[in-house]
């Protein structure tokens, strides 16, 4: 009922989309070498567009749009950069005169800096750690002596904390008496005397309370600390599952040593999914910038495996090649049998993979899943087995060949369920990524099984 | 050399998931009906930790936990309802009695009631309905009259507005009077007199300026307005886009009528993501929790597609019976180069997918990247051809099978990169979700062309 009041209606989409006429202009203005119908361009967009149109720019006119405005202008904001995808940094960078280049970083918070020398080659690397004031290059370079996707390098060493023994009005007259607050910060971080956070206060929280109120009454419950060593992945995690806007990030000795904030959080998971997905797809890295060599040699590797996974279905075949040779429609009808298998296959280990990923797979469900999706197999195999049964005979018109391909339709079926967990389940107690390898070991396996109970099945029965 | 100070330290992983032991005590004190125990037992846990051990129980502990909790206790946290899987509300919802549904609700915020009751049946969403105070049910009621996954429904009715013309001190003055402030809110939103926003100033900047500076003077350049009908997805995709922590949402007059935080749009990024992968591995929707019945009637639509599309490649196979019968080494090596065809299709189009839903392929960049997918198609189809036609002179000692094999890769490698971008692009164009249904096209059109290039080769070259 609530819902028939809004069926009519149909959400917006949004223009969030770069237009057409902008790329036009730009690259006009960039072959005319007009640096102010350039900026007039530009001008409007977001530094995140911005990124976005040089990441869609041929790369000659992108180089060249990166030259002109560093060049004339003297100046290229270090938010595009930042925002920038990481495959192009290091070309964009190099594309810039270093005085432009030292302007850029200045401008970044030294988590941005971190993010962004991470790309860098090591040449690179030192001239924007030399074009860096002196105390921001001491955050940078300690940073940096956290591992790689560690919260470490996540955070921002920018933090507002008090006394926990302070009250309302202490913390309020402290805020405001400080020279330059965080750009972002959205909590006060109560610290014990050897500096160990033991709780935050939200600033909207701070502002409705009494001046004589102690801090310590007005916490929230939300507060969870995030250890510096911390894999990036599991910061993301906590941020999304606890709907966490900052947390304060601590060293062995439980010590406030920066503070990590939702933006950087988002970022991550972005990665994640991107990660999740390219992955699952055997893409592994890449970006739609990359050349052509660069983006064969990502994929090859993926294409090797996936050889080696067909030349042992094929081997499976060549064992059958009597039977194959007298009844050809086994040749016709074979691939539907594995097709039907690596499809089904597939779906269960999505399944698989994405629950690992959000950790709603584990050892207390495990086996109802595997037992469920054995049984999806089944089921999905007994009705699948019927159809292709009777287009077996229809069109073969051997009652014999109709029974054979939904026998092994349901063989196939039912393992590739099994195999749909299983795999990328002991994948991941073997230290291994499932996104990475499950789809090449469980389509070699509802390959084979499907190929070999199919052709095992007719042997029997028909010679 | 910056990365090498850090190269034998390796991130640590988190503990977020939840204890082996912890099931067991929970199972414990549910099987002997101990409501001390079993309180002792989910006490220490976040409500969306409780969410997902909920997920993870089998439903008939999972029903009698509710039951004993909210029967007992006569009460049930609400948080928990809200973190629940979609697909397990309406069974926890049933599962409660109608006092502590009551209760469980009107702790809730009306955005989180909002997002429950849209998956309740009629009779559940009375209920809900029924058990709030006027003043929220009124404020549910007008959000579900905004389109499903529109703006409307996401954002929250609390929010902290000022007139534009107001200095700093009016600003905390007027904070410091109100009685109940919003749970979450970051900034300070500025209307003119027609109440249209026109900026926001941060609590931080508040507090760290001078009470006589115009607030029109601090507001943060971030600021940016949702239009309420806007489409979550886009919603989620400019919070992403722009860092948002959070946005003021206008009516088509742009009047200021609500506000979407960072964590309403962090839920609907997951969601987005858990939809592409699930819809990109033919999973459609579901979740780890459906039964047998429900999660096979999810795939079946999938694997008829692909049933579909495995007998049209038969098709083609039963064209070729008589060449195949003379040589049967051509059934045991066709499927080597459609499963081929198949996964380098597969790369293409993750990647293109991929670059749609983030808006990174667009018709500036269209064509260049179908010609570099082609290109890469070419280049690995060449690789493996030479390999694949060594491997098919060693096994069948005939070079002509080599040749033929390897020709017909480079064919559908080729044909398997211009599918594998220009398919998703077609979809999106007409209005299909790409992630939805490339898949199954794409891979019909690599089986297609493999079996077609080896086969017609073969025939060609060897009859």
């Amino acid at each position: 009922m609530l819902d028939e009041r809004a069926q009519d209606e149909r959400p917006e989409e949004g223009d969030y989309e770069l237009r057409e006429d902008l790329f036009d202009r730009v690259e006009d203005a960039v072959a005319r070498g007009d640096v102010v119908a350039l900026e007039r361009a530009l001008e409007p967009l977001h530094p995140a567009d911005i990124a976005d149109l040089l990441e869609q720019l041929d790369p000659e006119t992108r180089q060249r749009l990166v030259a002109l405005q560093a060049g004339e202008a003297g100046e290229f904001d270090g938010e595009i950069l930042a925002e920038l995808d990481e495959g192009l940094r290091e070309e964009v960078v190099e594309a810039l005169p270093r005085a432009a280049l030292a302007e850029a970083v200045r401008e970044l918070e030294t988590d941005d800096v971190v993010d962004l020398i991470e790309d860098l080659d090591e040449d690179q690397q030192e001239a924007v750690l030399e074009a860096l004031d002196a105390p921001d290059r001491v955050a940078v370079e300690q940073s940096l002596t956290y591992p790689e996707e560690s919260a470490g390098r996540l955070m921002q060493r920018e933090l507002v904390a008090v006394p926990e023994h302070w009250n309302v009005g202490q913390a309020i007259d402290h805020l405001r008496a400080q020279e330059d607050l965080p750009e972002q910060f959205y909590h006060v971080i109560l610290v014990d005397p050897a500096m160990r956070p033991t709780g935050y206060v939200t600033l909207g929280r701070l502002m409705s309370s009494a001046r004589d109120v102690p801090l310590k009454e007005i916490t929230e419950d939300s507060f969870r600390t995030i250890p510096v060593l911390q894999d990036e992945a599991e910061v993301a995690y906590a941020f999304n599952q606890y709907h966490l806007i900052s947390a304060p990030v601590v060293d062995e000795a439980g010590r406030l040593v920066g503070v990590i904030t939702i933006d950087d959080a988002v970022d991550i998971m972005e990665e994640e999914h991107e990660e999740d997905i390219m992955r699952l797809g055997g893409v592994g890295e890449g970006s739609l910038s990359d050349r052509v060599l660069a983006t064969v040699r990502q994929r090859i590797p993926w294409l090797a495996v996936n050889l080696v996974a067909a030349n042992i279905a094929a081997f499976v075949i060549a064992q059958f090649d009597e039977v194959i040779a007298r009844f050809v429609a086994l040749a016709v009808l074979m691939p539907i049998v594995a097709s039907m298998g690596g499809n089904a296959g597939t779906q269960s280990l999505t399944v698989a993979v994405r629950s690992i990923a959000t950790k709603d797979l584990t050892s207390a469900n495990l086996w109802r899943v595997i037992r469920r999706e054995a049984l999806v197999g089944l089921v999905n195999g007994a009705v699948f087995a019927l159809v292709m049964g009777a287009i077996g005979v229809l069109w073969f018109g051997t009652p014999m060949l109709g029974a054979v391909i939904g026998a092994a339709m349901v063989i196939n079926l039912f393992v590739a369920g099994l195999a749909g967990v299983g795999i990328p389940v002991l994948l991941e107690k073997l230290g291994v990524d499932p996104a990475l390898a499950s789809g090449a070991f469980v389509t070699t396996v509802t390959d084979v099984v499907g190929f070999f109970s199919f052709l095992g099945l007719a042997s029997l029965v028909l010679l």
